[in-house]
């Protein structure tokens, strides 16, 4: 009988060309396939919830497969950790009825972003976060971020040339956390679109570089254009922390 | 004029065989001698305050050099990281009396170590921390710890072998944070043996995993035996925090 499995995958995406398998490349999507079919000796179909970049971690990607074998849904997540490599980690496998798609039946995802703000380079954490070397003004940050949050149309924080049809989504949260000197910015919405969220940290942290004052980043969504926002920022401080599915808060 | 430079010093341990040179080994003191080599062009003692070994990090490690170079003091900081490899970095730079000796002149230090209690093993956090699969219960971990804070004999506590005549030494503080699944042990004293933090939060471990009383820890220690104490623990999840000298508080 063909079951239909979820998993729920942490990884330091690091080493990895992203999420999505490609030829050449290691990838994590290949890499979790390989341990499926050692495991079961099928070739399976992976579903994923979102398609991370190079470098970008994970702490709550979410998959499917379906799969004849007859091991317990639960007892995946054991079995694949033994074979998956150190920086990819199963924390959780059920079974789900056979029409839940990973990416399909997502209703919501959330990202982190973390950012050092010190004035000399950082060395530990240096893997999961972005250095910027001048202050972030917290209030300020808070401030523009507000502005976002909602349904808008977000061209203005799109990667260019990307081939959506509907460039309006809905950020239900955006929360800023201080510790010291690392900054994590925490986004849940509907869906994004590519880039969405390196590119409105890179708006941010231009808006406080310059002492630009907060409202501008309402001016620069309503502009709806790439071409005034800020910069794409680096990968490595980007995380995929929980998708989100009818009824089933993953949180 | 000949000056004495003091540095403190943070560093990603990882990809390093510890902090003091050696043949055919990458080391941060070898590194660091290099930079400093290339900026002033002559060859220096390099004193560092704790030999760390293989793996283990610093956010605060001490080192001290002589120099004619005329470069201002605090201008090091930035013409050495410019120069460094990504995982080190000089946070501070100063000029210090001549007869100053970053080994002989610490009056304390601290080290940190890191665990991640939790079932499954962690991907994030993986290269700071030691992953236990079993609870910890903080108030025993607190209570295990009172037993060794002050000055005793650690014998039961150094690696096998070690060449040092006291095995006497003063525990200041130690202090237990937990935030979720993360705990941080962190402990200053006068001085440390050879693997004695490791050897301490191994027997720490072995309390816990037995599920033993933590008045054991004060049987262990009086007992003066490595033999009855718990194993090393991993490298990776400690990290020589600061380094104090008279008068002068580096915390």
């Amino acid at each position: 009988m063909e079951r239909n499995i979820k998993l729920v995958v942490e990884y330091d995406g690091t080493d990895y060309c992203g999420w999505q398998e490609q030829d050449n490349a290691p990838t994590v999507q290949a890499a979790l396939k390989r341990s499926i079919v050692q495991l079961t000796g099928e070739e399976v179909i992976l579903n994923g919830a979102g398609r991370t970049d190079t470098g970008v971690h994970a702490r709550g990607q979410v998959a499917n497969f379906r799969t004849h074998s007859r091991i317990p849904a639960p007892a995946f997540v054991k079995a694949l950790n033994a074979k998956l490599p150190p920086d990819i980690v199963i924390q959780e496998a059920e079974e789900v009825p056979m029409d839940f798609h990973a990416q399909y039946a997502a209703k919501a995802k959330a990202y982190s972003y973390q950012i050092i703000s010190q004035p000399i380079r950082p060395v530990l954490e240096n893997r999961y976060a972005h250095w910027v070397w001048f202050p972030l003004r917290i209030e300020s940050l808070k401030e523009a971020c507000g502005y976002l949050i909602g349904t808008h149309d977000f061209s203005s924080f799109e990667a260019a040339n990307s081939p959506r049809k509907s460039r309006i989504r809905t950020i239900n949260f955006i929360d800023i956390l201080q510790e010291h000197c690392y900054i994590k910015i925490f986004v849940e919405a509907d869906g994004f679109l590519y880039h969405m969220v390196r590119n409105i940290v890179g708006t941010l942290l231009t808006i406080e570089r310059k002492s630009l004052f907060p409202k501008q980043m309402k001016n620069i969504l309503e502009a709806k254009s790439r071409q005034i926002a800020g910069p794409t920022v680096a990968a490595k401080g980007l995380c995929l922390e929980y998708v989100k599915y009818e009824n089933r808060p993953e949180a």
